[in-house]
């Protein structure tokens, strides 16, 4: 696969294809039919993605991921509304941060980092408290790679007539979701993750009910998700100016998709990539910090080596020199670094990146792993 | 100059330079130190346009120019502050709105949208409603093309102790600011204007004491900007994921910025952009709406003609076969169009759309201008 050096090796600002860039070598004006004819195709395709035309909009939003999970809960949670917010690491607390920051009631239920989330302990938490309207949780969460139950909770409430808010933000385009079978009222991702755009832009597919039902919620007038969708489909043009690019370039980045194979290509990649760090980290005696039954092909946290001698700027630094951006681990207890598996990278680039972190090892004289 | 057809004559969205775009073939780690420092230097490069680095911080926003505006209102304005917005055109409107949706207080004076906000109007009004804590105007209004008396309107604000926020999202770099001289609390624009980058970050220059007396109010997560300044400054990282190949042209841009000479360099090629425009516009019975004397040399706004084989959408489509990309206007009253000057374009591609407009005119038989 012909990249940019170095690789990233991160959950996003990731690898991207020549052909992916290539596309922002043009400017767009943001009025024009042609670019409308763009973003139209954006949403159509990313709809597809998640079969979900019938029941759903696709809404696109200028900013990072956490602009359009702010967007959501801002738009979707009514002001009186309660969210019972899922957390297993630093998304899931940033989720509860936005409920916090714009004001809507919300309670907490956290478990350990290395732990998914029970439905059978959604259920119990639904039962308890009657005044909770919405669930929010991270699908795979990007502290660890950890991969919550997304259908089972999914199901315990849409049974108690609950809604679900998911940040799908690192797994979107690479794990299925199903918007027939799994039900939900919004569900979040971005440009720059597993479907290899640049980032620069959200997008949220909210239940066309939820959406119509939304009207003046919103604490924002940017991040308004009814009015952004009801100015674009009015008009075909985004309601204050898109980042042209970027647009582009994930229009270019979701053809290659498509010719990938869709998802389920998409997924394989990733997977054997996922396999073949652990297989290689495993040979230098590297442990992941998760089970492998819970791990998503996204990105892999491993335990830092024990050895005095290793340090993480250094290790980051060396790998950096052989051409592979390393990412920190984002753990408060146990010292860690991070590997991400998506990008446009292959199993042969895996090897390579194991390659070169054997070799700083060997060069840092770390022994004790 | 080199340019990717067509020439967008638009406000922004705008046409870029070959090698600002080229920047963009590279993927970018947002953690990483490399990136780190293009951002410490887009924001001192930023600062350095209005001699601001003494009294001012830069803080980039992700999203477009209104998420910076709804930023730095939503940020800097308390709960119980009011602000008093000056009206003449859709983005003094739009800040009236924001006001609205963020539930601060606040009142709007309207002028006509060919008519100036006058200074002697800000002190009268001050006088007159001792609630008003903040003042927020559009320095140049996109809809006509009008400049407004900054300066003035600036320290009369500041005699009457209150706090001045300045949207100069499309004056911003070709129009002289000094930070020394005018006062303000806050000052935005964005990275697709006059600096000729590409859309995707907005960026607010705010006053230092202003900022740190700001923690807490915002409200919202995503656009705090103390927050984001905050971490920006402990960690040389963003807080949520940079759109990064957006903020790698805008360094590029700015690089070309000051090869060209600086602010006014790109001064006097919008200003000659403007006069070729004008004169040669002048010369079809083309008028434009504004009187010189008001006219910004960013975008202008011309009478549609007359005759009833005009036609907005069919003179828009051909002009854009022959390579440059109009503006519809944006007036409520009158009916006109809107040509921009700014972007990587000079006088001989001024002209050079001059006499696409003639002969399309002539092509459509649209004889009474």
């Amino acid at each position: 696969m012909r990249t940019a050096t170095p690789i990233l090796l991160t959950p996003g600002p990731l690898t991207t294809s020549n052909r992916t860039r290539q596309a922002m070598m043009v400017d767009w004006g943001s009025w024009d039919e042609r670019f409308n004819q763009l973003t139209a195709s954006v949403c159509e395709q990313l709809l597809a993605i998640i079969q979900g035309a019938e029941r759903h909009h696709c809404v696109p939003l200028q900013g990072s991921g956490t602009f359009a999970v702010e967007a959501a809960i801002g738009t979707l949670v009514p002001r009186n509304g309660k969210v019972l917010v899922l957390i297993n690491g630093a998304y899931g607390k940033r989720l509860a941060k936005i409920c916090d920051v714009l004001g809507r009631a919300f309670s907490t239920f956290e478990t350990l980092e290395d732990a998914p989330t029970a439905a059978a302990d959604v259920d119990r938490l639904l039962h308890a408290d009657a005044a909770i309207t919405h669930v929010a949780l991270i699908h795979c969460e990007t502290s660890t790679g950890i991969l919550n139950p997304l259908a089972q909770i999914a199901e315990v409430v849409k049974r108690h007539g609950k809604r679900l808010i998911i940040d799908a933000m690192s797994s979107f385009g690479a794990l299925p979701i199903d918007a027939r079978e799994v039900p939900f009222d919004a569900l979040i991702a971005a440009s720059g993750k597993c479907l290899e755009g640049v980032p620069g832009m959200g997008f949220v597919f909210v239940e066309k009910t939820a959406l119509a039902a939304s009207r003046g919620n919103c604490h924002s007038l940017a991040m308004d998700l009814f009015d952004q969708h009801h100015y674009m489909a009015q008009t075909g043009q985004w309601r204050f100016t898109p980042p042209t690019h970027v647009v582009a370039a994930l229009h270019e980045a979701l053809l290659q998709y498509h010719e990938e194979g869709g998802l389920s290509a998409r997924y394989q990649r990733y997977a054997t990539n996922c396999r073949t760090l652990l297989d290689g980290m495993a040979e230098l005696h590297l442990r992941s910090f998760l089970p492998a039954a819970i791990q998503a092909p996204i990105i892999v946290t491993f335990h830092a080596p024990k050895d005095p001698r290793y340090q993480f700027t250094e290790f980051y630094e060396r790998v950096k020199a052989k051409g592979f951006l390393l990412y920190p681990g984002k753990l408060t207890q146990v010292e860690t670094f991070r590997v991400g598996c998506i990008g446009q990278v292959d199993a042969a680039g895996m090897q390579a990146a194991v390659n070169a972190i054997a070799q700083v090892l060997q060069d840092m004289d770390v022994l004790d792993i």
